[in-house]
């Protein structure tokens, strides 16, 4: 699999690039990076009355809506800013939420098969709202305050009206035996 | 934010295709999406024994080793293959277990900023281990059978050595405060 060898980038952008790794007998391994491989924090945020906090905007990639947790790029308005400081920000910006106790879960890869990405996944609790929340620039946030017990429920109504689903979504339905 | 509008397709390979969508004023949002949007299929396979069936191998977009469930493309041996027939098939080859029972939970994606990739989600029961697993071609796969209330400490210790983790392993961890 010659993971060893270097990558050969195939493509760049302003924003992704796509490369790709030797693999196998002369074959070659397609992926692609946001440029400087730059990271992602996600927020799963809880309410003290046990409701997710959870974000819904347009997504370019998909076509259409999508119901997500709320989440932003590390550094992408401040170089050099650390994922927590990043989470902070992007929590405020997009939800109008700040939280009193942040848990770092460490990072995790989005599709290890077709993407470099990788994102810092946090939990906030303690929350309360100080700002209008809703994005920064071009953003049109929409903001769900959902009880976990209805998550099941919303998912299946936002599926219903047309929403895609973010994957980190996983972390909140009843899905072990 | 016209999602409305045709997108460009800027960069083509084998696998992948790279797009811009009109977004903002005179702006252009950058996704990627396999060639022909194939889709994935995910699964959850639980034994009787109340332990999850993982699967590790090198993945050449992280440059290293990576901590998954069982996955595959829908579709990329048998055209008009449907998403459970591609599950069963993958699971099969990746691990070696058929599974009794099969849940459908609907489509997720995998990273709604950047990536048109979506995945249909299975829950597999009922699980008879029937042939060697490994992975096809030039995959190879190690398995791990790992006890669910030890998913955690397993993480810990994968990361330690330098493994990723799959963002759907998010599902396994107790992250609900």
């Amino acid at each position: 699999m010659n993971g060893g060898k270097a990558a050969e980038r195939l493509w760049q952008g302003r924003f992704l690039e796509v490369h790709a790794a030797p693999w196998g007998e002369g074959g070659r391994w397609e992926y692609v990076t946001r440029v400087n491989r730059i990271a992602a924090a996600v927020i799963l945020a809880v309410t003290d009355a046990r409701e997710v906090v959870l974000v819904e905007q347009h997504r370019p990639p998909l076509g259409r809506p999508a119901i997500e947790l709320p989440a932003g790029l590390v550094g992408d308005e401040t170089a050099g800013e650390d994922p927590l400081s990043s989470a902070r920000r992007e929590l405020l910006e997009e939800t109008g939420f700040a939280a009193r106790r942040w848990e770092d879960f460490g990072t995790f890869a989005s599709s290890p098969g077709m993407l470099g990405e990788i994102f810092h996944f946090f939990r906030a609790t303690g929350l309360e709202r100080v700002g209008p929340g809703g994005g920064a620039g071009d953003e049109r946030i929409t903001v769900h305050l959902v009880p976990l017990p209805e998550v099941p429920a919303f998912v299946a109504a936002a599926r219903a009206r047309g929403c895609a689903i973010d994957t980190r979504l996983l972390a909140l339905l009843p899905l072990l035996p």
